[in-house]
């Protein structure tokens, strides 16, 4: 279930107001439709890492299938008032959104792709009133959920195979903070959510057993245990902390004998504080010397890529992974920092003019062009990406150019495999796309992460992967800044 | 618009899955009925700060009046297989939740309250079934939004009486992420949000002018400005750091010249990315020797309190902070780290049974009893809260316990004013509260800073508000715990 079939509201209005005055600005200055072409991009990996995993498609497609203004979303414009108490947004101009019905192309990087700095996840290019009120909700859902998609796949490989359980929704920033990151953290290829909705919504698998309070509404711990046994005789994970662990653990052991007796099997013991790496360890000794090295230990407690791989290298006997928090807010760099950009308009003579965003470091400055990334694989392994602007076209002799040294170029054997990163996912405002389902995504995270050398996975300092821009394309973007800056130093003298 | 009248679902499933599973087990074990007090709490300020600011009941309050389980979710459950392939969740209980009706008692803490750490925000006494479910519907919308309440006081704190907007939609969690960011960011003081849906829903003020797109789909700075005042004649502020900020001012000044010959006025400039005290003050310069000392200067660019601090004292010309990712996920501390805990029990006599979960740090075990809090108030200012049970009653001489040195102890002045935090919402299911609308709940957060002493609201290192146990509830709490620790240490030994 996507995102407009969740809320009740039309989603016209989930923008920034600057959109809809800009928006009123073209309408009134005869540009509305006039074509653009904007692109969304990000300019560094999320949490220092080597790689990025696009997700939120999905929903952004859904999104711009119901994109419609309804009466009341007008009257709400017309109640606005200016500075003058005059009406901020003319009749004429409601009259526009009232007409108007999405017709832009859209070309898109499909959820579970790896994706570096500065390449396009999306493409927008249609009228430029339409391509600027969507940049708020774009973002919105593709910044999150590509952040907390990376992040679920960081964790996994830190996990190395073990089980990783997504159990954040309390910390998450409501409902559907809740909800987007389940998804996301699925697409990055966590097993499961504990956040029941989520399952339903999205068909993805549910976890969860019991908490601290359950054993705290028994007198004692071990009745606790064999009550919860009793209801769910095939499907109990103790939760062994709530007074004293290694006890805890025991007592576990004990109620794992009473079942065994009547055929039953305990499934996993679960750890929620102290020394995971000490207690996991004396915890599995106690589980093995009792005869019970199939329960599994799952661990929680404010855990993330970092202390997995920590815990790893302790020797923690930890199978299953249960991360809340530090996942569902990507608590070490709670925001991508998405952004998205004009980067063409087409003028009254048909022609393009493509445009930049200077800044005063060259790296900040944005790509003009109608972009699209070039992928080379040599065998299975990704080596680099060319960014490219499609008028420009590329060959299997392109250059591309390094994005710091301009002086450094790079081109690639002819016998590596090429792909186009963006798809078409709009034509005229028809979809022409359809997304995969969630599972099919979650195999395409794996498989493109395998497909990264392990020096761009790992953690501290990732070898930074190649992505340059193709070389028609450097010169065109070079001569506009210094064109631009021309412009700005004469008027300043 | 509160959360239920937002989504086209039940949110009956927006639980974690082992708050279901545990309920099945109450309701197995014949104890679903049996009352429970839970206490939502957090353990520290966040932002390391001195203070939090209480938000989101509104959306708990809609939530628990929403309460139910639809067949739709009945079905969801049925279909869930455990381990055997068998169905995890019974006939018998699927019927028990289609004819759950809430009926708990809550008492909580009305938004825009001051609150400090281990003071319950909420209290729900009631059938433990239902206690439980809530768990996590309670705590998503209280942890985000008290957080996000928390930030904005501090923001608008540090912004010293000027104007604070909130800009963070496109780096939020998704749609209802940035909507209750919105809201919480209100109740913590900003003037207006730029997410227009929020704006539409929580009637509460919209801001937003042009973005770079704006300046880039004309040829020249000056003529995109030139554009916007004929479209906003009243009402524009023009983004001056497109090419070159101090340029970009120059031509901002020419446009306010020429909108002055017909009459209008430019109303600000905004500068979104540079050295801000720097340009501010150049900016307020040239403002000011072209004769226009009204023109108001708007920054924004990763802003937070600190950074505000940091301008104002690099005596920044700046009149208008706009505020976004920094705010809306709070981004130096993502999460609250809210809990819930048990806290009594009643047993089939009739009697409560006190609970707490252990901790081996001391200062993390939980207050068992049926807890208020009682503020102290000399004249208009706190002084100290005091932590009771109602069973054991709290009088005019009642002492407190230091919570970190038990030999510690305090009692206030007889003419301090008195009065207890948690406020009945609902009795027996039924709501006994109606939320103010968000203005006056802005008003009574003002209020509330106001009367914390300013050592309490500094960002470095703040003085400690005093928070204790009442007397007879430490004893209470002290005796269980050594008793549980006696029971723990028999076992192992």
């Amino acid at each position: 279930m996507n995102i407009s079939q969740r809320y009740q509201l039309s989603l016209a209005l989930l923008t920034d107001m600057y959109q809809l005055t800009m928006a009123q600005g073209y309408w009134k200055k005869g540009m509305a439709e006039q074509e653009a072409v904007f692109h969304l991009y990000f300019r560094n990996n999320p949490f220092k890492g080597g790689y990025t995993v696009c997700a939120g498609l999905a929903d952004a497609i859904d999104l711009l299938l119901h994109f419609r203004f309804t009466e009341e979303d007008l009257a709400y414009l017309r109640s606005l008032k200016g500075s003058q108490n005059q009406q901020l947004f003319e009749e004429g101009f409601l009259d526009h959104l009232r007409q108007l019905s999405f017709s832009c192309d859209v070309d898109a990087v499909p959820e579970g792709t790896v994706i570096f700095p500065n390449e396009p996840l999306l493409r927008i290019k249609g009228p430029i009133l339409q391509c600027q009120l969507l940049e708020t909700p774009l973002l919105t859902i593709l910044n999150f959920q590509t952040l907390i998609a990376t992040k679920a796949a960081r964790v996994v490989d830190a996990a190395q195979g073990d089980n990783v359980l997504e159990f954040g929704m309390r910390r998450a920033q409501g409902p559907d903070g809740a909800l987007s990151a389940a998804r996301a953290a699925f697409i990055g290829g966590v097993g499961a959510t504990s956040n029941m909705l989520a399952g339903q919504l999205f068909n993805i698998p549910v976890k969860g057993t019991h908490a601290h309070s359950w054993v705290m509404s028994f007198d004692q711990e071990q009745e606790a245990f064999s009550a919860y046994a009793d209801v769910f005789p095939h499907d109990s994970v103790f939760l062994v902390d709530t007074y004293n662990t290694l006890e805890g653990i025991r007592k576990a052991i004990e109620v794992a004998q009473k079942m065994r007796e009547n055929g039953q099997e305990l499934k996993g013991i679960r750890l929620d504080s102290g020394d995971l790496a000490y207690l996991s360890i004396e915890g599995r000794k106690l589980l093995d010397e009792a005869g019970f090295p199939q329960v599994s230990i799952l661990a929680s407690n404010d855990l993330d890529e970092h202390l997995i791989q920590s815990l790893k290298l302790q020797g923690a006997r930890i199978d299953t992974w249960g991360i809340g928090t530090k996942l569902v807010t990507a608590y070490d760099q709670p925001a991508l920092g998405g952004v998205y950009k004009l980067a063409a308009f087409r003028q009254a003579d048909g022609e393009w003019e493509y445009k930049l965003k200077l800044s005063e470091q060259l790296i900040k400055v944005s790509t003009p062009g109608i972009l699209q990334v070039r992928r080379f694989y040599k065998g299975d392994v990704m080596v680099g990406d060319m960014i490219y602007s499609e008028p420009l076209q590329i060959n299997a002799s392109s250059t591309m150019v390094h994005p710091n040294d301009p002086t450094q170029r790079k081109s690639f054997a002819r016998d590596c495999v090429q792909e186009d990163l963006l798809v078409p996912v709009f034509r005229n405002g028809e979809a022409v796309y359809t997304s995969p389902d969630l599972r099919a995504i979650q195999q395409r995270t794996r498989e493109q992460v395998g497909r990264l050398h392990e020096t761009y996975r790992r953690f501290l300092n990732p070898h930074i992967y190649k992505v340059g821009l193709e070389e028609q394309l450097h010169e065109m973007k070079m001569n506009l800044i210094i064109a631009l800056r021309k412009t700005e130093q004469a008027k300043e003298s």
